[in-house]
Parts: structure tokens; C-alpha cells; sequence
């Protein structure tokens, strides 16, 4: 690798270096042989979790970094083998769009500041990844959407479970029929929420509570395990605790969603329990669970045919190499990933907290 | 057996011929020696399934059968030893207050019949087993308890779970607490109902659809599970099938409660799908699961301790024994089986058909 990598790099270099070489954003999608060149912007924990997992990447790397905090750029610089030039700042990470080394840049700072960023992401002509939620609500995320496009660059969520395997099988059996119509899903995502003065606890940052950030795996994972979008919502908010769980940040949420075929799903969100993370997909034929479903580690996977055998692939390796292709080479995955996909959940999480206020269902208009 | 039943059979027959010996339905509890001497009304699907678990019963045995048809009568006579004396119709069953031979009449007939029966047989002063849904609704359920107050003798409603060992060990734990504070119910109950001409399917027999039959496990489990009376309910239905299931008769339900304790609830009652029979209780300390629930063969249950290995018993046989010595000797049941639990579970399933209508969540004041 590291002889690939040096001579990616020193191309790059090379092509910074002779302007008229240089190819805007919107031409660098179909380069067949590369490697997809990852600037991580926010170098938080996530980033952090990526960032190793991409050590096993065969198709995309490391090459820059955007981080407020000086020492964490030095680390980064240190530990991925980035060079200083590709380093940026809140303030000058504009200036990406003159730095040819990198493709893309993925999005891990809290969901408030998302919007804003990828509106100048996409200004510097660069590919976004963003974590989910995309936004606040559905309207930043459109404007978002509507700003890649305009800007001709792709704007990917980070949908890691979309790549894994087994969740990947049971995608596929329901297409074959194998579970017959679709009646139920249940999705049940939740942890015991730690330090109550992180950016996930500020309604600013956040957005909310749970539902943006555990609480959208069972609202992604109720489309990519019916195969269909809900058309209503209703949901239920409960909060055992108002010191740590602040005006706006949910605690718990329970919500239903019914879908244009007549199945219902149900599902739970929560930052004051552990013991769950469950998917459950009932239909005519047979069933299917994933138990973990959502968890970093191993997916564990079974239906009425027996238990699920795909050996696990670190999801964010999985992710990465595949972002790489639908990036560089326009494959086309199957769950899709794209900007769209994320609105979808935004509309949904709006259509929750609407519910939760109105006590009453509120119909959903994906498109 | 055989002798023992003889001789406690004459002395019954003795008995019955000597009426001032013969004690008052009142009176009647504490016999400490004999046997429960039950009578079945309506010889349908599960009252079969109950007498034919009472084979195994030592602290109860069947003595009579009311019915309106005259082949099963006599069917049940061979069957269960019955005497002819001991075997009444619709019409004539009012008489069983002069069979000395008769302690309690167990009500297995559709539920929009439970109502008046049950008045006649605590008026006959008989003790009464009813079948849940012990009504159609709490206002009904409410007469019935007063009725059987009123006439000295006991109510008891066909909870057989209450007494199934591996829920009676989580029930123990819980009650220890092994989970800690409770947080989370799941309730999913359901099957895929087969002929559409039958009772269960018929508004004006039945009293609903789904909901009065199999999703009253999840509503009388997650008062049992979490140890608490629901304070809200909320409630989603979804018709798929409009000809199977005629307006009144619901076929699925979704149904979330809250507990005071700040405990939520979600739940599943379906009469369209297969694969979901499951309980799961969270604690902050853990959590425990039952998969079955509450069907009618071995429940498999585990908790962040590993799995419970009680051994399975027929439910109906232990549940025959155990209200032998509620009836009989005055015993207190772990989990409460009177007709005042029957009402409670009325109280939510008329909030959940009034949360269906009016979209909105609806207060419980179960007393």
C-alpha cells in the first residue's frame, strides 16, 4: 500500500502543481483506477472510528483532515500519514477546492453544524459524505441536496448498515418473496446515554434526542426493511429525566408508521435504556431478525430459515470501499445512500416531532 | 384416582340427598380435603383443551357440563365421567344452585355471552371461572364483579399465564429487583385467524376483533410484566382484509401505554400474522424475555442472566390446581386472577377502541 499510496499522492501533488491539468469536481467521477482520497471533517470519536476502519479500505484513504483543534490535526497528521498541506480549519477550509488530493469530504461534526458545512463543501466542489441525521430538519437537508446538485458534486449519508451483509441478505430474500408480503416491522434502537454535557445532549447541536441520533437507524432501517416509505406517523414521548434531558432533547420516543401496502411498523427510541437493538420484519411467509442490528459490532441475523452465515466485514470498511465505487465509478448500491435518502428520514423525524406535539397522526409525504 | 373420585363423588350424591347437610355456595371455601368440582359451560375448542388438561389435575376434577348441544353433552358425559344429573342446557342451567355436586361453573362460551351467564351462575351461587375477555366491555365486567360480591361467591378469570413458572420467575425477580427499575414493555401477540365464519370474527359475539382475544395477552402482560396499571394509552389500527374482518372487528392493533412509574409499553394485537409472540421487559439493570409468551405449549424465556429452566407444566392443568386452593382454601395467587383484574384489562381495551377513534391518547383510571 504504502508504495500505491506514495505514488497517488505524488500524482496528486503533481497535478496541484500544474493547474491546467486539473480536473473540476464534477469531472472526477469515473476515474477507474484510484483510490477514493477521504478528508474527514470534526475528528470526534466517529471520525476516529472510520478513520481505523479505513486502514482495511482497498479503494479509498486518508489524505486530509478539518478539525478546530490544533492537536488533533497533529495527531491525525501523525497517525493517517497526512500531510500538513492538507490540513484545514473552520475558517480555511474553503480553500479545499484548490487541494487536488481530495475527493471527499466526510462529515462527522454535530448535526447542527452539518447544514452550514456542507453548503461550503459543496461550494468547494468537493463530494460530501455526511453522517446522519443529514440535518435539523427536512428543509436544511433539501437545501442540501439542492446544493450538491447545483454544485455537481454527490452528497452520500453515512448509512453504514446499508453495506452489511446480513442486513444485505434479508434485503435480497425480501425481494425474492422469500418473507411474502410485508406486514410488520419492529425497530428497537436505544442506549443508556453517558457525560449529559455533550454536543448530543444540546438541543443546538443536536437537533433533539435520541430519535436524531439512535432513533433514525430504526427509522432508516423501517425503509430498507420494508422496501416501502411510511405515508403516516404517530409517537409518543416520554422523559423520566428533565435535568439531563433538557427542553427539545427527547428522552424516549415510541412511533408508528404505517406503509401504502397496509404493514405497520413500531419502534422505540431511547437514551435511558440498554438491552436493545432489534429488528424484527414479519411477513406472510416468514420472518426476519437482526439482534444486534445496528451495533458496531458482528450483526447477528435470522429468519424462518434458519440463522444468517455472512461473515462480518467492519461496517465503515464495508461502507468506505463501496462509497469509493458509487463516488469514483457511479455503482449503484443496493439500498441507495444518496442525499434523497437522508431528507426521507429528516421528513419522518419532523413528522415525529410533530406527532409528539399534536398527539395525533400526521401524514407523511416522502416523494 | 378412580376410588378416590368415587368416594368423593358419593359423598357429593350424599350429600345432595341429605340438603340439610348441604352448605351454602357461601360456605363453601375452606373446605381443606376435597377436590374442586368444576362444570364447563360451552363445550367449544377450549374448553375441550382444559378438560382434557384437567386429566392431570389432583386438586380438581370436572363434574358438569352445560351446553346447547345435546351431542357434545353426551359426548363429554362418556369422555369425563360425567352424570347425567350434572348436565344442563341454556335453558335449565339456572338449576345447578340444587347440585350439591357443582362448586364452579367455567365460562368458555364466545365472550358476548360471559355477561349474562355469569349473573345466572353466581344468582344459581356457584363460583365462577370465566374466560377472558371476562365482557365485551368494563361497564359489563364491573356488573359481573358486583353480581358475584353480591352473591357470596367468587370470580376468578381464565388468566392461565399467572401461573406458567418461567413468567412466575420473572415476575419473582422483578419483584427482587433484578432488573432494577422497569422501563420498557414489548407485548407483540398474534396469529393469521383462520375461518372468517366463526364466533371470534362476529362483532356482536365477540366484541371486537383481535383485540378481545389474543391482544389481551399483551394488555394483561404488561400489567403482570412491569408490576403496574397503565396510566395512558395510545392506539393504531390497520385494516387490511375489510371483508374478513367487517367493521367493529379489528385486525391489527398497535397500542402504546405509560406506566407512573415512567415505564412505557409497546404492543402489537394481530389477527393477520404469524411469527410474533414475544414479551420483553427492560430494567436499567436488565432485561428479561419471553419467546413464547403465551402460547399454549412450553414458554422459553432468558434474562441478562441466561436462560429460565423451570420446567414446562400444561398450563391449564396448574391453572385448575392453583384455583382449586383460591376457591377452596382461601389461597392468595402470586398475580391476582379475580374478576377485578378482568375489569382492568376491560378498562384499556375500551381505551384502546376509544384511542382508535379519537386518534388521541386516552387516560386510564383502572382504580
Amino acid at each position: 500500500m504504502k508504495t500505491r499510496r506514495d505514488f497517488i499522492q505524488q500524482v496528486a501533488l503533481t497535478a496541484a502543481a500544474v493547474p491546467l491539468l486539473r480536473l473540476p469536481a464534477i469531472a472526477h467521477p469515473l476515474r477507474e483506477e484510484s483510490q477514493l482520497r477521504v478528508a474527514f471533517m470534526g475528528l470526534g470519536g466517529y471520525a476516529n472510528r472510520v478513520a481505523d476502519a479505513m486502514k482495511d479500505c482497498t479503494k479509498a484513504r486518508i489524505t486530509g483532515a478539518i478539525s478546530g483543534t490544533p492537536s488533533k490535526l497533529s495527531d491525525w497528521q501523525q497517525r493517517f500519514n497526512i500531510p500538513a498541506a492538507n490540513c484545514y480549519n473552520y475558517e480555511n477550509f474553503d480553500k479545499i477546492k484548490d487541494n487536488p488530493d481530495i475527493d471527499v469530504v466526510y462529515v462527522t461534526t454535530p448535526n447542527g453544524l452539518h447544514h452550514s458545512q456542507v453548503l461550503r463543501i459543496a461550494a468547494a466542489g468537493k463530494h460530501v459524505i455526511c453522517e446522519k441525521p443529514m440535518a435539523l430538519n427536512a428543509r436544511e437537508g433539501q437545501e442540501m441536496v439542492d446544493a450538491c446538485k447545483k454544485a455537481g458534486v454527490q452528497l452520500l449519508i453515512g448509512y453504514r448498515m446499508h453495506f452489511e451483509p446480513k442486513t444485505l441478505a434479508i434485503n435480497n430474500m425480501r425481494n425474492s418473496g422469500v418473507f411474502g408480503k410485508v406486514k410488520f416491522f419492529q425497530g428497537q434502537c436505544g442506549f443508556t446515554i453517558g457525560d449529559p454535557t455533550q454536543w448530543r445532549l444540546n438541543k443546538e447541536l443536536a437537533g433533539g434526542g435520541s430519535i436524531m441520533d439512535i432513533g433514525i437507524y430504526a427509522i432508516n432501517g423501517s425503509r430498507y426493511m420494508t422496501g416501502e416509505d411510511p405515508i403516516w406517523v404517530t409517537a409518543q414521548e416520554v422523559k423520566t429525566d428533565p435535568v439531563k434531558f433538557k427542553p427539545g432533547v427527547d428522552e424516549t420516543i415510541m412511533f408508528e408508521m404505517g406503509f401504502p401496502s397496509g404493514a405497520v411498523a413500531s419502534c422505540l427510541s431511547t437514551y435511558s435504556m440498554n438491552y436493545l437493538d432489534r429488528f424484527y420484519l414479519i411477513g406472510e411467509k416468514g420472518f426476519a431478525e437482526l439482534q444486534p442490528s445496528t451495533g458496531y459490532g458482528p450483526i447477528k441475523g435470522r429468519t424462518h430459515l434458519g440463522e444468517l452465515t455472512q461473515p462480518h466485514k467492519t461496517h465503515q470498511t464495508v461502507q468506505m470501499d463501496e462509497m469509493a465505487d458509487i463516488i469514483l465509478r457511479g455503482k449503484k448500491p443496493v439500498i441507495p445512500v444518496n442525499g434523497e435518502e437522508g431528507v426521507k428520514d429528516l421528513k419522518i423525524i419532523d413528522a415525529i416531532y410533530a406527532a409528539v406535539k399534536s398527539g395525533k397522526k400526521e401524514t407523511l409525504h416522502l416523494g
